[in-house]
């Protein structure tokens, strides 16, 4: 870009005013209407080429294109602690490249995923594009008498968590690159599903907010720049214990495999959609407390902690360490 | 397409299930929430080349494309009655073309709209792409006590209007086309303007929704079309009188120098989003009652109406004619 992702960000925010019935604008995972309960909204963009490549252009290649499209604007509801009710989709692909059997694929792998979410395919656009463009807004409610969990709210003394284990999906696009390194994997398809095929975290998103978590976010572009982004609106800093980091199954072949440490590309890979959240410290968090899938909390790590100050710090073994510089886009 | 709008919608209706929270959901010119006053939603993608072309890339031209993006999806609201409440922007922009000044003319089109709409920009999306893309979902509340004017409510006997005159846009594409046209045309940057800057009817479709309109649709694709997309969704035929449509000032000039009749021009150019309304028979209606721009029905003109059966007949002198077939597209 001409301007990086942030400067962009902040540009546009200093243009435009919030006017009567927004709480909160640009800046937080969705948009917060005044309402009780409140509705919260996200746009997504998605370009071919730019966030997904389509190898085969089969049907379950864009059934997981159509997934992916609604699971990381409903990933942004659940870091608000909201339940979908509706999305809006607008697609863009070239005319040719678009007859029934393309739009059951689709809209196909919205729908199974809007139906396990509750939420209804509402309405969008269809359109002509050079290439495949897909465009997902979602709009939810928080549940009756909760408030929307923002990036903003964290406090000093929060305990850092996360609410599941980091890396698959970046695991996953290296197998896809590089399809040598899945041979005797057992779980190559498990990594690729993960990157392919992430689920939002709609029901931890609001078993967290009900249990008083104070600022959430999701996961999209790796825990070490959203953790960053979490502090940064709440005027804190934040260490990230490397240590302390869950890496999800077979994490650590891939990446041993390809030359990579397994801790880093779990706390930096991103497209996880886990939720990143801050919990004050006198609260009772299930952590480690496995309920084999009875609870969605069920997998929440304690990976740092927020303190006075600005910036992130990553530590391994109890001292800082350096990890390559991170940019703000994927 | 490999297939027809038409046919890519109803298979998308087909593929969806409308879920809790949602009264009314793909087909519509927005989606309408079960809550009180509902709330309505609507999205829209624009690509380089397919609904704009940029010849100059200039700030008064992306300033216009950032207007004209969010002007169709108010648009959409106005269609319902309802007021603008957010807009969640999605842009993508090849790096190098996305600089301060570029930032600056598309938010700024944009926000100047949102101010007289009383709507927040209030999220959405930034990224890479081959060419520019804007996605805008525009999210809407009715007013206290308002029911969303659907396109299916029309009934036999209705009178079939429009809130103002038709085919500035068109005649202004014609203009861009052949600047030649334009040689000693008084009206010729109205209509440049009126293809460029298209202003949302919001305070007319609020108007004709507190006095009763039965159905309501936004002139996007043409009078014809878009009042046979109304009268199809309620079950009805409906009748043209080419003779009463009311034509925009200088448009009959460029369309004879084009060779055009101007009436048909006016009729199935499109992009004027005037709203078209379907109108109780036994109410009082403003026709004809110019007030010089102090109510927002000042120029609501009778020019047709709907009756039992199906299709769109197009009159004049009495007389039906045959228009050159108009697709489902832009």
């Amino acid at each position: 870009m001409g301007l990086s992702e942030r400067a962009l960000i902040e540009r546009i925010a200093a243009l435009t005013a919030v006017r009567a019935g927004i709480v909160v604008g640009i800046g937080d995972d969705a948009a917060v209407f005044d309402d009780d309960p409140a509705t919260v909204a996200t746009l997504d963009l998605l370009v071919e080429g730019v966030h997904f490549r389509l190898r085969r252009r089969d049907a379950g290649e864009l059934r997981d294109v159509g997934h992916k499209a609604l699971a990381v604007n409903l990933s942004d509801l659940a870091a608000m602690g909201a339940a979908p009710v509706a999305a809006l989709v607008g697609l863009g692909a070239p005319p040719a490249s678009l007859g029934a059997e393309e739009v059951d694929a689709i809209y196909g792998g919205m729908e199974a995923l809007a139906a396990r979410a509750g939420a209804t395919l509402a309405g969008g656009d269809v359109t002509r594009a050079p290439q495949l463009v897909l465009s997902v807004a979602a709009i939810g409610r928080m549940p009756e008498g909760a408030r929307p969990v923002l990036r903003s709210g964290a406090r000093a003394g929060d305990v850092l968590a996360v609410t599941g284990p980091l890396g698959a999906a970046a695991a996953g696009l290296l197998l896809l690159e590089d399809p040598l390194l899945a041979t005797g994997l057992p779980e190559a398809d498990a990594l690729r599903a993960a990157q392919a095929r992430p689920e939002p975290r709609l029901e931890a998103g609001r078993a967290l907010s009900a249990q008083g978590a104070t600022a959430m976010i999701d996961c999209s572009d790796g825990l070490v720049i959203d953790a960053a982004r979490l502090a940064e609106a709440s005027g804190l800093a934040v260490t990230i214990d490397l240590d302390r980091v869950p890496v999800a199954p077979g994490v650590a072949r891939v990446a041993a495999a390809a030359g990579r440490e397994a801790d880093v590309l779990a706390a930096t890979g991103g497209e996880d959609y886990e939720i990143v959240a801050a919990l004050p410290p006198d609260a009772t968090w299930p952590f480690g407390r496995r309920t084999h899938g009875q609870s969605a909390l069920d997998e929440l790590t304690a990976v740092g902690s927020l303190t006075e100050g600005s910036g992130v710090r990553v530590i391994r073994g109890g001292r800082e360490v350096s990890l390559p510089r991170q940019g703000w886009e994927h």
